[in-house]
Order: C-alpha cells, then sequence, then structure tokens
C-alpha cells in the first residue's frame, strides 16, 4: 500500500506521549503550551494557538475577525478547495464570494468592498498562494505548513497527510494581539477568561476547538522534524518531474498534482491506482458548482476539478514506490 | 488541590496508546469502530458515532435532523446549561426557544409548533431529564454518560470533568439508521462515501468532528469502568447529601450542586474554595439572559445561575476530601 499519508512516530512522540499518560494530563496540559510556542518560534511569529483540527482553526480565524466587524460578510475565497475551507464561511453565517484559481494554482483578480471581512487564500497542495489586498487575508495554509505571507492570520493542519502530523490538530498563527486573544476566547466556547467568576461567562459565540494534551505532546516532538519532512517531499516531487517532465513547485509539498484530457481518463486512472495499492485524490472539485449551487462562472476551477488528481509525495515514499506510482498514472 | 475532574489510565490505557504509536495509526484507526461498538453495547443501542468532543456531538446531531427537515428552524432548549448546547443551535443557524427550568433541575412546560425540529433537553449535572414531545428529541447527555430516555439521539462528552474521558472526545448515539448515516457524513465535511470516485464530493455542510484513534484508544479502556466510576460518584453523592443533609440525586453524577441565598454569598464561597485548593464553579448561567440578550423571563434559570455553584464528585475523591469541601461551602 503506497498510502497519501504517513505519521511520523519516534522515540520522542513516545516519551511525550507516555509523559501524559504519567502526569495523568489527556485533556489539558504543559504540552499545548510547548507545542504552541514551538510552532511560533518555527514561524517566527507572536502568536499560534493550538486547536483540534485545520478546519476549526479556519472557523475559528473567521470568526475572530467577524467578532471584530459584524457588519462584513463577504469572504474572497478560491473555486477550487477543499470544502472545508468553504464550510468554514458558512459555519460562520457569512458569504463566500467565490474566485477562480489560475492554471498556477493561484487566486485569479477579485475585487473587495465595503462588506469584505476578508480575502481568504488557500496554499493549496502545499504551494504558496502569492496575494495582496487592502482588507484582512487568513492564509489557509493547512496543505501547507511553514507557508505564510506574513499576513494577518494563518491557519495550519495536522491531518495524516499532512506535513507534520498529530492525528488531529490545527494551530491558528497571528502577529495581532487582538486577534490572538479573541481566538483563544472563541476555541474555547467564547469563555471570558479562566479566573474563577468569569470562568462560566461567554462574551462571544464560541466553539469547543480545544486540542488534547495528548496530541499537542505528539506535535511537539514532529515539529522539531518539519525542515527534514519538507526537504524529503521537495526531493520526492523533483523526482516525479524529473519522471513526467513537469515543473511541479511547492514551498511545502502535500501531493503531486497530475491533469488528464478527460474526467473518464482521471477516474480511470484513479480506480487503477487504488486497485494496485496506490491512494490517490481527486483534486478536489470546483465548490461553487460541484458541490453547491452557487451562480458564476470558474472555468479554471471547473476544469482541474474534472481532469486532476493527485497522489502522494510523504516523506517515506521510496524511489521505486515514486517510480511505481508514475508508470500507473 | 482536588480537581472538578480526574481521569482513568490505566495499563489498558498505557496499552491501547501505545498500540497506535507502534501500529503508526494516530490518526483514523481499529479503535475509533471498537469504542464505538463498546459504547453501543454499554446502552444497548444500534449507532454510535464517535466526535472530537461534545459541542461537536450537539452540533452533528442537530445538523442530522436539519438536514432532513430544513424548513423547521426552532429548536426547544433549557434556559440553564452549559453554552456549548445553546451554541449548537446557533452555530447551526437554527432559532433557541428558550423554556425556563425547575426547581428539580427539569425542564419546564413548552410548546412546540410545525416550525419546531427538535426539543433538546439536557441531562444537566448527571440528572435525568425526564421529556416527552411528539417532535424529535436529542438529548443532551454531555455531563450524564450513561444516561438516556431512548429517544431519537442522545450525545455524550468524554472532557476530564466528565464521567468517562478521552481527554477530548464525544459520541452520538442513535437506533435511527439515517440519523446515523447522515451523522457521519456530517462528522467528515459532509463527505458522499469512502469510495474512490464518491471521496471528494459532499451532500451536506459538514463539519470535521473526526476523534483521533489514540483518544478512542483510551475511551476503549476506560467505557469498560463506567459502571464502577457511576457507583462511586454516586456514594460520593450520597456522602454530600449526609454531611449536608440534602437530597440531591443524579444518575450519573457530574458533580453536586449547592445554592446560596445571595449572588454575593455564592462568589464568596467560589473564592474561599479557591484559595483552599478546591476547584469548584457558577452552576452556569441563564444563558438568554446573562450570556445573550434574548426576550422572556426565566425566573428559576436566572435565580439558580446567580446563587448556585458546584463541587467535585468524581471518583478519586476521598471521603475527607468531601468532608473538606463540605467544611467550606
Amino acid at each position: 500500500m503506497i498510502s497519501l499519508a504517513t505519521s511520523l512516530v519516534n522515540d520522542k512522540v513516545r516519551k511525550n506521549v507516555n509523559a501524559c499518560l504519567d502526569e495523568n494530563r489527556i485533556g489539558g496540559g504543559r504540552f499545548i503550551k510547548e507545542f504552541e510556542d514551538k510552532v511560533a518560534k518555527y514561524m517566527g511569529v507572536k502568536h499560534a494557538i493550538a486547536v483540534c483540527n485545520g478546519s476549526m482553526a479556519d472557523i475559528v480565524a473567521l470568526a475572530t475577525l467577524k467578532a471584530q466587524y459584524p457588519n462584513k460578510k463577504e469572504v474572497i475565497v478560491p473555486a477550487l478547495t477543499f470544502i472545508a475551507q468553504t464550510n468554514a464561511v458558512l459555519i460562520n453565517g457569512l458569504k463566500p464570494v467565490f474566485v477562480d484559481i489560475t492554471e498556477d494554482f493561484q487566486m485569479g483578480e477579485f475585487k473587495t468592498n465595503k462588506n469584505t471581512l476578508a480575502v481568504f487564500p488557500v496554499h493549496l497542495l502545499g504551494k504558496r498562494c502569492e496575494i495582496k489586498s487592502d482588507v484582512p487575508i487568513i492564509e489557509d495554509a493547512c496543505e501547507a505548513f511553514g507557508v505564510w505571507n506574513k499576513r494577518d492570520m494563518a491557519t495550519f493542519s495536522f491531518f495524516p497527510s499532512h506535513t507534520i502530523t498529530t492525528g488531529e490538530g490545527g494551530m491558528i498563527i497571528t502577529n495581532d494581539d487582538i486577534h490572538a486573544e479573541i481566538a483563544r476566547q472563541l476555541m474555547n466556547h467564547g469563555r471570558k477568561s479562566d479566573k474563577i467568576l468569569e470562568k462560566f461567562h461567554f462574551d462571544y459565540l464560541g466553539f469547543n476547538g480545544k486540542m488534547s494534551n495528548v496530541l499537542a505532546s505528539i506535535g511537539c516532538a514532529v515539529v522539531e522534524e518539519a525542515d527534514s519532512v519538507i526537504k524529503k517531499r521537495k526531493e520526492n516531487v523533483e523526482l516525479y518531474n524529473k519522471l513526467l517532465k513537469k515543473d511541479w513547485y511547492a514551498e511545502s509539498p502535500h501531493c503531486y498534482p497530475y491533469l488528464y484530457k478527460t474526467s473518464q481518463e482521471r477516474d480511470e486512472s484513479l480506480i487503477r491506482l487504488s486497485e494496485n495499492g496506490i491512494e490517490a485524490r481527486k483534486l478536489f472539485s470546483c465548490v461553487p458548482k460541484t458541490e453547491y449551487n452557487f451562480k458564476g462562472s470558474y472555468s479554471i476551477a471547473e476544469k482541474i476539478g474534472k481532469v486532476g488528481l493527485f497522489v502522494p509525495v510523504h516523506q517515506d515514499l521510496s524511489d521505486d514506490d515514486i517510480k511505481k506510482v508514475v508508470s500507473l498514472l
């Protein structure tokens, strides 16, 4: 089986997890702060807030802006992305304004207005999305640990198919003290504070976004390997490029994309790969047209959604694994 | 320190957690199904669906009904409860219709209408809320593992202060095949299925509610201790009753409630307990008036919210611990 995901379980992971058990701290605990500090240091950012998964990171990041600008209802999002990014907008009761992507997986042109709460690009497949805007930018880097354009907030996911994994987990980063303070409340039911008389009062409509100490303890160990993981994933991308005569590049590779001429060819390939023990996926879909029924035309997103797939690039693949994948594409 | 929460870390917890590490399965994995099966067997229910926490269980359970009855927008909820229950209604874009509680922590009288999606009682503090209605009932049993009136759905939380704990975790139970199928989709981003060509298509606006295999593996061990935990908690409640000359009863005790004459007395007691190393909490608050600004009058919920607190009853308390708590109330 050649899987899209892998997890790093080294001696430090074992030591940390068993420390949680020894200390009887499986809910809250010291590793959460330690994991946040390590990610903050790695990213060179002031605040890092651990949450239960990347979808929750997206939801809370948007809710953080919504709490500050309650009259702004629109969020600019790419038409091709994983559904959880769009759903984070909808769960917040906000309106997604979809923008087509470019052939190079960047966001196409968009216009903001006085109702625009945020621009919400995604570093899809681990490829940096370059973006400029005067309105707040939240970068969905769930598939791209380490990538950040240093704007308002960014979100990471630590799901097994992503760069570093805690099983389930996510993180919000920001340099803004107010964003950080509100996000910490919002991921803890909107709780006012942990002071004894304030603990059961709530300033905002919040969520339970808490990460377990056990999973954070895994994060403390694996974040130390992020550079070597990303390096090996880039080498794997290079091997794909060489074998396929392509030039895909991603700062923090999540997978390797491959486009067919037709939807039928793509689907046949997915089945062929699966029958040969290789996990591959559709390259998402044009969310506003395929998953929901929004108006507008998103020709590139629709095309890629129909003919694209992606295959594994993770750090535990051998060269022979990659050659096998390529032979079956 | 006498804490409100405790966690059970026995040899089986250690063995299961280390099996997840040995098998390199920290995200999805076999313990999730095993935990679901064990809870289903314990409850005598057909379906049990593990999720990341009790708040998510509430959100997904409501969303399951909403997906089936999209035109029904109102949910009957108690005025005194933990905020996450109310927020599950609001996060789903539904309208909470608050009902005052009785002095005995039951739901007061309420009326349903053609817009009522669900009645959503809570087994607050582990005390069974008896309820009858012709519309679907979702029972929030987050604080009351094991309690269920065998209606449409119920939700559990495995947070450390609750009966059995996985650190963070939750569960939805139901005997209804359609509820179960939709809930499984909704807690996995609304995903159509795990089939290769359907995996990246989504029928519903969903959430990431997935539980990690690691935390589920803890659940597999601790659910076996549920009966003994509940038995010991009931004994602790009996000791409080004896010392305080009260008659509190809960099927699955979460904590011991204590009402003062004034808010000031209650707050002074909270601080006194805290200064003596005893964790206690405000007995929630009247959500529609204190946390939000809804219309209506909820006199019992408002009174209890102002003068109530709760103290620990968990299974690791000694008789001396309880005597100390009582001496400081």
